[in-house]
């Protein structure tokens, strides 16, 4: 199949650190490229991906150090070019939010729109009604709540690249790990909470955005000072299996609706059981007593960190190869992409 | 005419308190009207004004205590409505930047985009050059010098409501003004320095935006202390022709291409001398000798300050009268409205 996959122009794709829908867009691009497709990436020029790219800026705009910047018309422009050669492929997947409505209502039936975001914002039911033509999916069911009346075609869940991420030989143990970005809707107060109530380490690597600068230094900073805590800043890529490997669990304690949190699956990636607040996706995400534990208070977190170390690690892994990896993820695209070519072609609805 | 105005949907239309570019739509639908068209008016439903409003959101965004907004699908359900019942009017006026390019392509020819920001950003001339069908109309001329191949078919200088300022009787005098935001590049520490050069008060009239809070609190409040200087906090409407009309001179010493600069046609419309910065829209409002001086250094603008008393406040609102009403503004709008439907009409492009 010819497929064009559309990338937001924030991070490159993959991100350089983090970033969430970046990093999946590439994970699926190569995926889908391995499986024997030609995939085009609208994307900035610094993207690496083994599918063809075509750059609409010359790099992504959040590092870029140019003073003043406008995402709205780079984001237009990348849409512009998509339009002008979307005869170029049989099916266009974007996963830019809902820039690209006013662009392709005349082709909306061989598009797909992938929400990355949460949905429970003032705007969004109006402008989801108004364009009613676009196929949507969701990245989890609990995703989708605030607009029930969504022209909803499919949940997939996010899928990671296999070969990035192994169960070590010998995992160390001995420390529970918290991984993303300090802000008060991940609770990493409630991660040293816990940890401090189950007397076992916390390694915090996470970055801390400018607008949560002053969350940290009053809130997070102060109970960092506990022997038992260490704050190890931002970790790239590479990192990432042996921090989230070595862990006796990670800890992810939110306090938002989140719509994936693809920490969870780089955790079972690595064969490391995931504690989660039952909270947003996570009951979709983490097989309570196999991949991890799902938890509503601090004891239960507590309590959960015991039995976290008699869980098999290869079983997790296992759930991970059987859900998680970008293949299956790229599959259930596919099988997706096959229906609305099929249904576009004789011209009716594709079931949900 | 059949007109219609399209506002952005962030403040009210007029603004409650500060905010350019939805003040300069209220004055324009109100003149519009008053000059005997039909005009509707595409707004939040907050929107003030003598004109047909048309309501698509039930109030401006940034005063709306929703926690969690979109104003980007906020203002796509706005361009969807207008689309729809674009067959109602001869010509769409735009004060959007570049949002409605997608939407109307087909019919580009019968709209007018007043652009209302400064262009000097990085990823605009890509989007301008891509969408050069839509005739741009600039605020002055030094606001489009960055993209000097838009479409651009005339600069048309801001307007307000003439009834709404008047030279006082006996101005009192015997202080400067500083009226707007607090914030780098509109300089108040600058005015603080000219007032303390020339041995005047000033009295800063100013909002103080969460994103200037550090500035606020680290540049301009230790020059507070000074005896002649006074900090009255943000003022609204009502309050502005007082504020200005008895002011010796309004001092606008900014530090950035200001695209036009409201207040000084507002206090120009007082009667009230402007002493300015030669920067940006400037040169194009003040005259240099006549509603002001424009000057480049604080001593100029501290002789300024002597020189404004033997300025003649009656020659200054007469300059107001003749270049700056909002009638004035709407009649050259439907001077070119006029050109752009006869030319679509016969299928030629517009005259710059």
């Amino acid at each position: 199949m010819r497929i064009a996959q559309v990338a937001p122009l924030y991070e490159a794709v993959p991100p350089r650190l983090y970033g969430g829908t970046e990093r999946i867009v590439a994970h699926l691009t190569d995926a889908l490229h391995d499986l024997g497709h030609d995939v085009t990436l609208f994307a900035s020029a610094d993207a690496r991906t083994r599918s063809r790219i075509v750059a609409v800026r010359d790099q992504a705009i959040r590092l870029d150090p140019a003073p003043l910047k406008s995402d709205l018309a780079a984001h237009l422009s990348m849409m512009h070019e998509v339009r002008r050669r979307a005869h170029e492929f049989d099916v266009i997947h974007f996963h830019v939010d809902l820039l690209h409505f006013p662009f392709f209502e005349d082709i909306a039936r061989r598009t797909v729109t992938t929400l990355h975001g949460r949905l429970d914002l003032k705007d969004l039911p109006e402008a989801y009604r108004r364009w009613e033509q676009y196929p949507l999916v969701s990245i989890s069911d609990h995703q989708r709540k605030p607009l029930p009346l969504g022209n909803w075609i499919s949940t997939i869940h996010h899928g990671v690249a296999e070969h990035l991420y192994r169960v070590p030989a010998n995992p160390q143990g001995g420390y529970l790990a918290f991984l993303g970005r300090i802000s008060p809707e991940k609770r990493p107060d409630r991660a040293i909470a816990i940890a401090k109530r189950a007397g076992m380490r916390l390694k915090i690597a996470a970055k801390v955005d400018a607008v949560d600068r002053d969350y940290f230094v009053k809130v997070v900073e102060p109970l960092l000072s506990d022997p038992l805590i260490e704050f190890v800043g931002e970790i790239g890529d590479a990192e990432k299996p042996e921090f989230l490997g070595n862990a006796a669990a990670l800890l992810f304690p939110i306090d938002w609706p989140e719509p994936f949190g693809l920490v969870m699956i780089e955790a079972i990636a690595c064969g490391t059981p995931v504690i989660a607040w039952r909270c947003g996706s996570v009951p979709e995400i983490v097989e309570d007593g196999v991949t991890g534990f799902i938890v509503a208070s601090e004891e239960e977190a507590a309590l959960a960190v015991t039995r976290a170390a008699a869980l098999d690690r290869g079983a997790i892994r296992d759930a991970f190869d059987q859900r998680f990896t970008a293949t299956v993820m790229a599959s259930r695209y596919l099988d997706l992409y096959h229906r609305l070519d099929s249904a576009a072609a004789i011209d009716v609805p594709v079931a949900a």
